[in-house]
């Protein structure tokens, strides 16, 4: 199994980086506004983007420390049966947010590319808890010319 | 063993790319300034950052296609024995580099904020093939505030 991996660290407290994480209004601050159902586990969120986009249920919330998504729904085909994590971890002037993306199936060139657009979307998270503007879909950052 | 993967596309010629993996010159446009070294297989490059910073010899060649670094010396520690691969692969419109950093021994937070920092370098070379302004260190985008 393959995942992807990634560590920022944000100038704002662990609660607001769970409310970014854990509403549709927050998560519609950073990776994308259209954005609907989250709540609590057992909650299904729907990520659209111009149209399609994933659905992921909420398996496990631990109140301004822990995020657990798992994939739900047919598409993307490669993200079937992976899973997201949130950790948040307060340090001295930041809270960390480790990141992962785990069980993909292979470490394939799209699992790459979504490698390069976790990183851009978590700095948009940075950026909408420190500067109150991220960029969120669609006025996202593109990695590439076929976005 | 785990790994770092990235994929970007970039407007330019896998020509262009390439000097700017392969010549001092092209690699301070985009990772550091501060780069000495570079030619051809065997080489070592010096990546300076403030004073310390990683060595790499360059284990493979192939003009406008593929570069292959294995780290040499010592820092940093988690680097030792890991391999960097940049493959060029030539789009429609765009060229796409499909980055791996392999030979990690463990996924730890160290390996999670280089996979972010990778990605953002990998923008700033992006940015340096595609507007002639990258964002190499001392200019490079912080993504927590250790850095």
């Amino acid at each position: 199994m393959a995942e992807i991996n990634h560590r920022i660290g944000i100038a704002g407290s662990a609660s607001d980086i769970y409310h970014a994480l854990t509403t549709d209004e927050g998560l519609a601050r950073w990776w994308t506004t259209d954005t609907s159902g989250a709540g609590e586990a057992g909650s299904i969120i729907r990520f659209r983007f111009g149209g399609g986009g994933p659905d992921f249920e909420v398996v496990e919330l631990i109140p301004d420390s822990l995020v657990r998504w798992k994939h739900s729904g047919d598409v993307p085909p490669a993200w079937m049966g992976t899973v997201i994590t949130f950790r948040l971890e307060q340090g001295e002037q930041q809270t960390y947010v480790r990141f992962v993306h785990a069980n993909w199936t292979e470490a394939s060139d799209f699992m790459a590319h979504c490698s390069t657009k976790w990183g851009v979307f978590l700095l948009s998270l940075k950026a909408a808890i420190e500067t109150g503007s991220g960029r969120p879909f669609p006025r996202d950052i593109h990695i590439d010319h076929d976005e």
